[in-house]
């Protein structure tokens, strides 16, 4: 076995962890310790990114003020979004959809200030900031995932006043407040599963040889 | 030790996955196991999605002369780039931005077509589906290299163009051509900060305490 190999437990792990990570909203009030925190932000830091630009900017909320304004924020948005949703949105309203009552750290990310200096790869896609930001959050929720920690990553606001909430220079666009702690169990499975929101979908039907996969996949 | 606690050595494992992993542009000419390539798929449809939507489609890209076609079309806008970068430009056309020659396996990846009927956590942040499915991506790219095998993500093509070389639906767009395959080795750092074109940025800089990290973090 090479040094740049992985034993099939190793390899075991890693699809572990894939497979058992959770989009996790339920959490118990318990510190997360310090020294997991630093680990799991190494862990996001070492994502890819669109010409290495490292676009992530990491936003630990301790002030219990500032996460209660959060926590408007989010609800606000919680509610306008049950409206957007019609004749879903009373289903939708009974749903859980962030921890931010309980769990031991939230985390705001943001895109940084002056993306547009960067080119590389994002002149026809500028949006691959983002994608290079999420990487970062999967990196951290795998990891979270293996040191038994749950994670929740909340798009249920309005970007504009995260960012004044927290001062954010001009540019700068808040994509995700996390929700990170200790949890009682991880769900069997995604939580919107489980709660009939919606299916996974069949995998065979997403993937297309040389063309488009199956036409209408979404509409069964 | 609970059934959902991980041992201390699966959690190496995932770290060491998330350190281990490279965007990798250099391939042999192998081709990729079919059961690899399913699990790899399958990793990718674990991925947290926003409002569970799985916005993620995948186009395996077989044919020779769609795959000579798809090059030249990140060629083209390989030019477009190092015209963009004025003086950058003669370094940025010294370094190899994709693996489409020796690669084993292309994937087209792209945000699925009736997008717009999701509503949940996307109503302020339509771009929200583009996050799930870099998460997918990353979960594949996590799982490849615990399998041995490389990837690349290679952003630079118009994507009206990929969109049309694989007649794909309106509303859909591609997002990723995916290099994957054996590779001699992997790099030992990013090949961008190897090839001095970048450097990590220091973490403590990019992580602040109910505010915004250091200002201009990116100037120095």
């Amino acid at each position: 076995m090479s040094a740049h190999e992985f034993s099939p437990d190793e390899i075991d792990a890693v699809y572990r962890a894939i497979a058992a990570r959770r989009d996790m909203r339920h959490f118990i009030e318990r510190a997360v310790d310090a020294d997991v925190l630093a680990r799991l932000l190494a862990a996001a830091h070492r994502a890819p990114s669109v010409g290495y630009m490292q676009p992530w900017r990491f936003i630990r909320v301790v002030d219990r003020g500032l996460r209660s304004r959060l926590r408007d924020l989010v609800e606000n948005e919680r509610q306008r979004t049950a409206v957007a949703l019609g004749e879903a949105g009373n289903r939708f309203m009974q749903l859980k959809i962030d921890g931010l009552d309980r769990c031991g750290e939230v985390l705001v990310v943001a895109l940084t200030d002056g993306r547009s200096r960067h080119v590389f790869g994002r002149r026809t896609m500028p949006e691959m900031d983002l994608a290079s930001a999420a990487c970062a959050i999967q990196n951290m929720w795998l990891a979270a995932r293996a040191e038994g920690l749950g994670m929740g990553w909340v798009s249920m606001f309005e970007p504009a006043d995260v960012a004044a909430l927290f001062d954010m220079p001009d540019g700068a666009r808040p994509i995700a407040i996390l929700c990170l702690g200790h949890v009682d169990a991880f769900y069997d499975r995604p939580m919107l599963e489980a709660e009939g929101w919606a299916e996974r979908l069949d995998l065979e039907r997403l993937v297309g040889r040389d063309g488009w996969p199956v036409p209408d996949t979404r509409e069964t």
